[in-house]
């Protein structure tokens, strides 16, 4: 499937939240179509619903509409693509409202797409916000999209790593309670994390990355001063091991010292080992403009790195940037490019 | 004691770190003579060794030197001195190491300026890192600045607040274990943090401010998704009480969304749960120029926001910009402007 312009798959996320008008945007966006072919995972009448509401948004009727089946079926397509799952009806949607309904419609979506991409149907897959509370709803037993892809795909292994010009962050437990991060952490875990960290980086940068792994207690523990010496136990073996695989690792690292301006230059990706710990620093840096990847997966996938903004959800104002950027990094992944600045 | 330059104290920190000599160069600044009479708590025969090593420095000998027992009976000053505490011997310092022999002095330079500072000898109080290893392989039982000023000035109540032009957080919890968060987190507790940071902002802004509250769980929980609820137990209840008290406060906020560029701005300041929930964000707005102020004391009491840098100790290297921030902040708190920008 690697072309110069790889087929894409784009998923329309909850139907309540900003992702139908965000991937109509980028479905219709021309600079999308130099670098890949979208494909949409949605429904057609919500896509229809919301770009009635915005007459700024492309019209649903100027892209081809095909089912799952109809997709699969074909051989392949050149032009941008609708693929209509009929998971919700377009007036069962209360824009900006939790619901389960929108919850399992958002599921099916990526449901659709994983199987379009195992079976080589696309290169990979963008994925537009899902609302985490809509999710459980709808009683799919996964809290997220990392979770989702990980056990669509039967990948023994992966995580999430956030990427932007200004930082690279990558986590070793994502959406858990605070309390239950300690109880989560590994040397295995860890080091799985490194590991897929480093493969990726090397990858995109054409060079061996050098990744920075942070400790979990203030100061990372300050020799065992604070905490369970989680860092002794954990962190220090895990860096350890993958140095003995070759790899260029630094940690346990200070939590609040390495993300300051001097310190994360040095670092082309830092491990950290809970979702704020992580997600705070790179928030603040690329807030509009991150692309969040799953790595470890049989399959390419990047996402947006912000929610379904349901206060803003089918008003026009939400911000088609960060879908633009995962559709970005997903194609440069898909036609491999060593070179690429991811 | 408030007069249009105030007496402050000042700690020499952990003499094995960078404290001597950013102590000693501040104590020359004339910038700093303009604001207040600093007063150096420290080791004449450390400072001198420092001094020796150092030509760049100001000679220890162009200041006049006292005991404790001396500047407790001396009526007032109104040049920069030096405390000779006699904690240790200059030569019994191995700089950059850690050590239980410099983690008593610099404690003792803490007690001797808290006694000064509660006689009324001085107006308040910046301080010099210290190693919280050596302080505890000393013996003492805090386990850091807070700590210790708040067990010996008896307050009932107190917390750390990190001032910065760009960005402002205060905490309910400080140098313990990740683990022990949750444990250490009530309705009383984040109420005091609410109360004491609230009071703090609106006597340096002279009106009130907004006061933006952290929840602890990724997403804030997401309405009860993910950890157990603390949001709803403790961070909505003392928001409410707040309120109650006609204060202006929002919470629980998204960690990892308020501190974006767009949402910090809304707030005055942002009381955090945990030390790293406010010192990542923190510090990488503010590396340098932080000042961190205990609240609640019965005394004025700033610090710089970094450790004892042990890897440039002694090297002349040490930057004094948080230093001197710290002690700028001090004698702001201590004349009373309430219309100052801290």
């Amino acid at each position: 499937m690697k072309t110069k312009s790889p087929i894409l798959g784009l998923t329309m996320g909850d139907p309540a939240g900003i992702g139908p008008e965000i991937c109509l945007r980028v479905l219709g966006d021309p600079a999308v179509h130099k670098n890949c072919v979208p494909v949409l995972f949605g429904d057609r009448e919500v896509l229809e619903r919301v770009a009635k509401k915005l007459p700024q948004l492309p019209r649903p009727q100027q892209f081809q509409t095909l089912t799952p089946a109809e997709f699969a079926a074909q051989s392949v397509v050149t032009q941008p693509v609708i693929i209509d799952c009929q998971a919700i009806a377009g007036r069962a949607v209360r824009p900006g409202t939790i619901s389960a309904e929108c919850g399992r419609a958002g599921y099916i979506y990526i449901e659709k797409t994983i199987e379009a991409a195992l079976a080589g149907k696309i290169s990979g897959v963008a994925t537009a916000p899902i609302h985490k509370e809509a999710l459980r709803l709808s009683g799919v037993p996964h809290p997220g999209h990392t979770e989702i892809f990980t056990a669509l795909t039967g990948a023994k292994r992966s995580c999430m790593m956030l990427y932007s010009e200004a930082l690279t962050v990558s986590m070793v437990t994502t959406h858990i309670g605070y309390h239950e991060v300690p109880g989560k952490l590994s040397m295995e875990r860890i080091l799985n994390v490194i590991e897929l960290t480093a493969q990726t980086m090397r990858q995109l940068l054409g060079r061996v990355p050098h990744i920075g792994v942070c400790g979990l207690n203030p100061h990372a523990g300050e020799h065992g001063l604070f905490g369970q010496q989680e860092e002794e136990k954990f962190v220090v073996p895990a860096v350890k091991k993958a140095r003995q695989k070759k790899l260029k690792v630094t940690g346990p690292l200070v939590p609040d010292a390495v993300f300051t301006e001097g310190q994360r230059g040095k670092y082309d990706a830092i491990v950290t080992l809970y979702h704020d710990q992580g997600h705070i620093p790179f928030k603040m840096l690329a807030f509009d403009t991150g692309v969040n990847t799953t790595l470890g997966l049989p399959i390419i996938r990047t996402s947006v790195d912000h929610g379904t903004a349901f206060d803003i959800a089918w008003q026009g104002q939400a911000s088609a940037t960060s879908l633009l950027a995962a559709l970005q990094v997903a194609a440069r992944l898909a036609v491999g490019n060593p070179k690429g600045h991811l």
